[in-house]
């Protein structure tokens, strides 16, 4: 094993070195790890979702770090380095932004905004400004650009894959890393885990704030986003 | 009275509508108003090292809301309409955003970094990017490098200011304002209560921090101040 995060554990691959496996935990944490819970099943479900997303994000032309499914709940994946950014885009106004700005929860921004959050759990994963990260050295301008550019494409089609499902993406997180060859490419995984989605006709959070917030259903939340992504996008 | 804040009091002017007299007040405040605090004769030092400081940069073309001192412990000032935001610039780590990064305070930055809070008491003056200050139309593109140059060119007449007094600008805080033109001006105040000043030879710190870490001597730290101003600056 190279590394145990809090909903995966990565492990090298013997007979490629350029590849990882990534096995989803049924884990779920909240506010830095302070809430945690589970249920059974949740990794597998949160693998075939993700594994859906980043085939669907491939063959719109973004590069991601997906290879394939491999057993009950893991991926292969390339192996990268990450940037020790999580980087957020919003489409409506939610969570910790809304109540940081003091903004009504569900109003709809003007634009997608993106934002940069310190991928640091001592230091609780603070946001920081762009010329934050230039101060440490994280990541150039340039870079800066690139990931940004990057984020919005992802979520143009991410609104798009969602939208399909009648599901109105609020906002996601992802992660990126640099591919042995410097390449900026999209790692980690895209799930209920890590977007606010809301049903489009009755309003319904199918995500992580099911548990965030006690809301109940967590699990049922998840399997009908795997529900409504089989009947609309497997097996096209 | 038009509007009492934690330092400082504004009042209308009867004989001329296009000014304010703003009287500094003798209190101390940190962490938001969390801890309070007061010495009697800080009004009219902070007013004094402020007035003196407006004078210096004034003289430097740079636009401020002062006009002359007045009383004990006011001036006249020209009557703007604040922008809700405090503009941060640093020149070596410390503070809210050493901690937040976790950096080393007393780091020297590599250029200075121009920093964004939201001026609003309730909601604890959060840190906010400039996408986040597009999103609460606080300000547009244009507005937001207009502030960032002000204050860029603050920082380095005011470095140059505090070094004839031995003195490092570690950081500083500034509030713009917008005049009856429209154009944008330095406004509220410049004191020890806004700046981090450390003796360069010493490395004693001569700002607010005595008080925000109960490190005593705060009046003797104003007085130190003022008393090197008057030395170096006042009657040339």
């Amino acid at each position: 094993m190279l590394y145990e995060g809090k909903a995966k554990k990565v492990y090298s691959v013997d007979a490629e070195p350029s590849l990882v496996l990534i096995e989803f935990k049924d884990s779920l944490t909240a506010f830095n790890a302070q809430k945690k819970g589970e249920f059974s099943g949740k990794g597998r479900l949160n693998r075939d979702i993700a594994a859906s997303i980043f085939g669907f994000l491939h063959k719109q032309g973004i590069p991601t770090h997906f290879v394939r499914v491999d057993g009950e709940r893991s991926i292969l994946a390339r192996r990268v380095q990450i940037i020790p950014l999580e980087v957020v885009v919003r489409n409506v106004m939610a969570g910790s932004t809304a109540k940081k700005l003091g903004l009504p929860e569900g109003r709809p921004l003007k634009a997608p905004l993106v934002e940069f959050y310190l991928k640091n759990d001592a230091l609780q994963d603070p946001f920081v400004s762009e010329d934050q990260i230039l101060v440490l050295e994280i990541a150039d301008q340039k870079t800066l650009e690139k990931l940004k550019n990057l984020a919005l494409r992802v979520n143009t089609e991410l609104k798009h894959f969602f939208a399909e499902l009648d599901l109105d993406l609020v906002d996601f997180k992802i992660e990126l890393g640099r591919d042995s060859e410097g390449n900026i490419i999209l790692a980690d995984e895209i799930s209920p885990d890590s977007c606010r989605l809301w049903d489009r006709k009755t309003g319904e959070r199918l995500d992580k704030d099911r548990f965030r917030r006690d809301l109940g259903g967590v699990r049922e939340a998840y399997q009908q986003v795997w529900q409504r992504i089989q009947n609309k996008w497997e097996g096209k």
